[in-house]
């Protein structure tokens, strides 16, 4: 199943994506997509659903995140090898994490704003995986059955304020629309092997990361385990598990977002996101 | 007032402690204590309400968290110059931020538990400042108009997840528990001054930190402005501004918490928290 969650910002209605392509509401189904609606009993009922009998939705909608009320974003830094390399940083002996705050969360195609006088934000695809079950030390073998789905994440990131401004990485990377969720959360059992999915990122038409999640340090098995060591991960937590080459930053020289930009985010059979960029400014915050 | 959420966890129910210290029912004005109900409007009618006409709530009760659905929880590090010295951390030249996820929230007097493994859990005092009105690139002249009220953090830490394991401080700050607040929220009309308030924390009866708000290197009000230049403060967030001296760390050999242990954490006119610590276990998780 590919869920959504469309309509207006703060107004979003649950809905799917059937095999034609067409929209399909869930409103008499499930109250929203989030937590509850995750949980593998859950999505089993939704799965026995004839998408036939359901309304379909017609016209242009905006695709909200697919997850409401996400609890947490735990970010993974430097989790593909050659991106570790095109940063200069090593590779890391174990994974790096870090936090996203939910303030930052926007739809697939809202619009991505720059921060006021920021000139270092930057872009990074990643796959994210969402959680459908609480994950608290659970072993390798044991992780995908805390996963409900995966969904694409564009964890952007400014890189004088994760880097230059002391400290914490979290810094430069909780801004407000810095973490474009979506379109849809396809379920696991459509997505034969996480590590194994194609994912590019274009700006202005250029394609500056292009490359498969088979090169990830370590695998979202791993890192669920990993994770429910250092905190229990609950239903409608999402994992984004790190980007392969081609940020801005490993440019030479580095390139960097400026407003009127626009993205293309994609990854293999999870959808693809369209994000302009723009300026801050009080009247649009 | 001091509000508070009362009861069992997971089921809470908002509530305020009057002036002769007695436990009052608000369910019939406010559905919860989250952030509508933080709102300076529903503040000050709250404040209006005549306390001896609401319910008395009698015999022990458990205090909750005193917001619900913190939407984040932003804590800044080495923000007391002899926290810092302790640690052997040069003075930050601007405030070092990270985050704990609110999947590491308990009520005040829940029982902290021990990460699986773990020999260096150790704790620290801090003033938490909950938000009540969005704030996003505010000046330090407006910021405590977005400021609902102030509580008790307590900002468990594993030094060795913290400072050992790569990377990012949060994987050693969002572990299960690790985030006792309250007992109540205190609004700002009842604290003077948020830069003048003791606050302290004993282990097993032996006080380890005892300090004062008033050797913070950047105020609350910097904190907040400075914060709201990175990521939206919502309704609901919570800032934690960082431990004065005395932390286990900072030990001469350092010491940490073991099973067993009692914690006393205290702020002046906020309360006090009582937390015993325990091993983890898989049957209590």
């Amino acid at each position: 199943m590919k869920l959504v969650r469309y309509g207006p910002s703060g107004q979003e209605k649950p809905g799917l994506i059937d095999a034609q392509g067409q929209l399909r509401d869930l409103s008499a189904q499930v109250a929203d997509i989030d937590g509850a609606a995750l949980s593998p009993a859950s999505l089993h009922k939704l799965a026995a659903i004839d998408a036939a009998s359901l309304p379909a939705v017609s016209g242009p909608v905006r695709h909200g995140p697919p997850v409401a009320r996400v609890g947490k974003i735990i970010c993974v830094g430097l989790n593909y090898a050659d991106h570790a390399a095109e940063t200069g940083a090593p590779i890391p002996a174990e994974p790096i994490l870090f936090l996203k705050p939910s303030s930052s969360i926007i739809g697939a195609d809202d619009t991505v704003v720059i921060p006021r006088g920021s000139v270092k934000t930057d872009w990074e695809v990643e796959l994210g995986v969402v959680i459908g079950k609480k994950a608290s030390y659970v072993t390798e073998a044991e992780a995908l059955d805390h996963v409900a789905g995966y969904t694409i994440v564009n964890d952007v990131s400014e890189r004088e304020y994760q880097l230059e401004r002391g400290g914490q990485w979290d810094k430069g990377k909780g801004c407000d629309t810095f973490s474009p969720i979506g379109p849809w959360m396809v379920t696991k059992d459509e997505v034969a092997d996480p590590q194994n999915l194609g994912l590019w990122l274009d700006v202005n038409g250029k394609r500056f990361q292009d490359g498969s999640t088979r090169t990830m340090i370590f695998p979202v098995a791993k890192l669920v385990s990993y994770i429910s060591e250092f905190m229990s991960l609950l239903p409608g937590d999402i994992i984004s598990t790190g980007t392969p080459p081609g940020v801005g930053l490993g440019q030479k020289p580095p390139l960097y977002l400026k407003a009127g930009d626009a993205m293309r985010v994609g990854i293999q059979g999870l959808g693809e996101q369209r994000q302009a960029t723009r300026a801050w400014s009080r009247e649009l915050a």
